[in-house]
């Protein structure tokens, strides 16, 4: 896969030499600031397999699990009844980021070592945010995808390295990032080396303040007519209020995201972090059992637009 | 129905002296800056009748039709195809409400003569815009529903005259309105003597370019956890691009919403106003055909929920 | 002054026979959305002459007074203290927009009356803000200037009335209007036939919640390099914060803005709205001691640029 | 100086003994979220003096350069031109966090000798932008000030590491960071060791599009309300555009900002970066001219602000 980048004027001589070039099976004029991520590079969904899991594939992921690694008891309790509620990736945080010095900053090494020991115990791939350049390697060496706050979306210096690092990366969405500009993050991973990126809506800030954030749940739409990367909803963090995360779950199924990641904790009241939006594991269960119909009909629907293979 | 306004205080020796006044059946406290509109004020939801449509009820209520009436032969046309396809309201602009006082600004009541007789033709209710308080008595002389649009959510002269128009009225929220300045000013016109408000989510300012709006999906839920009123999407302004229409109408559905409205033009390429957002005719029948399974399983998720009756 | 709008194309030769007919000074091409109220139809600063002031000349132009008027006292009081503190306009509410229907709406046409009385005490010209095209004629009967506030700025049958009022119109930018929006919506004003019209920059909304609203001091510049129409800056409702007015003045006059509108109250603590945000009559006084050297230097500037007169 | 961080409660007591500590000055209760960087920790402004700049204190300071390094010939001739205009710290970005991959990453080490070199021939101080937790050391031993970008506002891993730099930090407060958010952001770089942290206000990201970004002039004095830190403005990136750079220049003094970081180019057209918004060494100069008095006026303010010495 090799793609050209220049400053505008008239390829066409030049794709048509390139095309003449041994190696080369197609030579395609992209007009993105984007390229490896754009449809047209690449028509084909990107397909991530993790474990039990295909991201991009028929079935609606669901990456579930606390805001915070806090104990063994916690996460082992965790992971086994998001397992049996239909999960098959485990989430938890042990490098968090947090707007005050002063808040719990995570269990680091420790909680890396308790999502590994989940994993085995269950069967569940595990997520978890990587904050800074320096600890890539650390944690490719327990997590099966890193994730990437919004935070540092647009923390280049860590995106570069992202691109040799050999896991999936769920990249999320800043702040107040534009669509185009996540894009061009992704862009980033993949200049760099590594075509195994899904995008994350988690909320953009607004003037609104019922929510913690505002769902943009078009992001979905647009981000499936412009690349081929999967796209997962973040319920949880665009919310910021248990009782919201349901119906914006069902929503994300409906405009055909292909996974959502979302906080679940034994007693939310007690979270470290994040209580006020984590389902309890009763929430869960219940939330994933209303779930099922609606990718199903999803399904049907891509079968109908689907031409009839001969 | 009585609400009574104060400052705070204790109050609830006064609640009881008003329940023992006669003619009182209940008086309850209502701490929050709205009351009429509040669940606390009305635990059962607002259904709205208007032609065969229940607005708040069972069915979700679709209101479909051009942006601007332009002629007999177009509103009659998108009408009837409407209607074939399970619309039970027609929309269409006779005063629009357009940035530039060089843009088209309505065919005015000349545009509600030929709603009228559209309706007549094919048994759809009519919704349409009101601009100015002294055009409310004209507007509600033919349509069955007056809608507040964005810009006018708090023209507070306009929604105290609502109050006494007897027409249902559909409030939608300013560009960069609050959920809670909406239902203050759904409160206006509640306040003024017409409970029959229904809210309406158009997507709202933020800096995002890929879509005309951002269509705030999680307002639906919230007000229905604040509020007894209906709640429509419009799917169409939010997203502002005809591509991006099916999906946010899946997603009104599966978080709740009552109902849509939704522009349908027979030619969008050739419509006055807003044809990048129109959708087809037979693009409007396609939605609604896969539009159907989502309510289904929404209703048998509210089904489940209620207790049995005896 | 004719302007014609068309819908592009080649228009040269229009423009030449134009320029040929008798009594056409000049035809000028215009290619901005807004025309009228562009610095290309016209170079010279609009300057609007209202009692002692000349709002667009070279004085900064100060707009001083309660929110709301509340009693002839309050307002006689007040209007006598700006007065002697350099304000040649005295503002104050009679008909008050509210968030809630059960806020304090105004005096209505006794406020007007109190405004008229202290007009005449102190030779002060009178502002106010007018709600409905109903109340048009009685204001302008009351005031001077007609205020549009920021909820009306597209309120587009208020501003077409206002094309034929015969006062000056200051027109506030809405809470999430764009610059260009906000020039559409006074061109509604002029292309109605009143030319006196001056612009307002009150604070748009955004996510930040240390201040009210958030003030785009860009948007005088901005303004000044596209209209010739004069600016204003409501440091107050920008604020939200009585503490942080002075400074937003002093921007107001650094960057070329021609005036000011600020509350001032005899007791803030004790006003009916806005209390936070108004001045006390000492607090004002000495803001405006402050304010004289910044439009020195801005005199100073101005001069340094023009060319001498021969 | 020790702060002392805890979960709320009463802890009167706990003040007292530990002011009855040997060794402890004073002990004071803050009940902000950041401590280190509030006036109740600490009343009398900080002042970092870098070079022949002392930032905090009278003088208005200003940083100017290219946003890019580009080239020998172009830093020294603009670091020549700053300097004679009045400039005492130069500025001048060797890593260029660019929001595309296939953009101009800056010159990385070779333009930190340059600037360096720069230094030396004009005697002015250096800052420039550090990206990476990895870099910091790199970049310390050539700059006297490390910038941080509003992108890495909160890359908590960088700030954490900026603590134990030795340099003194410019914040830049991110898209669409609150106030309170910089604030946090800054106490993490002095809890963590280091209290030489200046806060830059360079535009936040709106609806509106005129401008590049918006410049919340408001943050200076909210800033100075809240924190002894000194304040810097960026016009250019709030503005985006060349013109209208003097103005919010001019407003940055009058709101009592400490200073300005503006981008200067020998010739903006041929800029690799942000060319638009660069100011010319001609315009540079002509705005410095401007900017003397008001700060003049803002020195007689204060003063008549300030009780007399004894």
């Amino acid at each position: 896969m090799i793609g050209v980048v220049g400053a505008g004027g008239d390829v066409t001589g030049c794709l048509e030499s390139l095309e003449a070039t041994p190696g080369v099976e197609k030579a395609v004029r992209i007009s993105a600031p984007y390229k490896f991520v754009s449809k047209e590079f690449r028509k084909e969904r990107t397909i991530i397999k993790v474990g039990r899991a295909e991201i991009g594939g028929d079935e609606f992921i669901t990456m579930a699990g606390p805001c915070s690694v806090e104990s063994e008891k916690q996460i082992m309790e965790t992971a086994e009844a998001v397992a049996a509620a239909g999960a098959t990736i485990l989430r938890g945080g042990a490098f968090k980021p947090r707007t005050s010095p002063y808040d719990f900053q995570g269990m680091e090494g420790e909680g890396l070592k308790l999502l590994a020991k989940a994993r085995e115990a269950t069967g569940l791939a595990v997520i978890t945010e990587v904050m800074s350049d320096r600890d890539v390697d650390l944690v490719a060496e327990y997590a099966d995808i890193l994730q990437i706050g919004a935070r540092n979306m647009q923390n280049f210096a860590l995106l570069k390295v992202l691109g040799r690092c050999g896991r999936p990366i769920m990249l999320k969405r800043g702040l107040s990032a534009t669509i185009k500009e996540l894009l061009m993050s992704a862009e980033y991973i993949v200049a760099h080396g590594n075509p195994q990126v899904m995008l994350c809506e988690r909320g953009i800030r607004t003037f609104e303040t019922a929510t913690r954030n505002t769902c943009d749940i078009s992001a979905v739409p647009v981000l499936n007519e412009l690349t081929h990367l999967p796209v997962i909803i973040d319920p949880s963090h665009a919310a910021g209020k248990r009782s919201l995360v349901p119906a914006l779950a069902k929503a994300a199924v409906a405009v055909g995201a292909d996974g959502m990641i979302v906080e679940v904790h034994p007693c939310p009241e007690k979270a470290v972090s994040d209580g006020a939006q984590s389902l309890t594991i009763e929430g869960f269960r219940e939330m994933m059992r209303t779930l099922r119909g609606y990718r199903e009909l999803w399904k049907q629907e891509r079968e109908a637009e689907m031409p009839l293979a001969v």
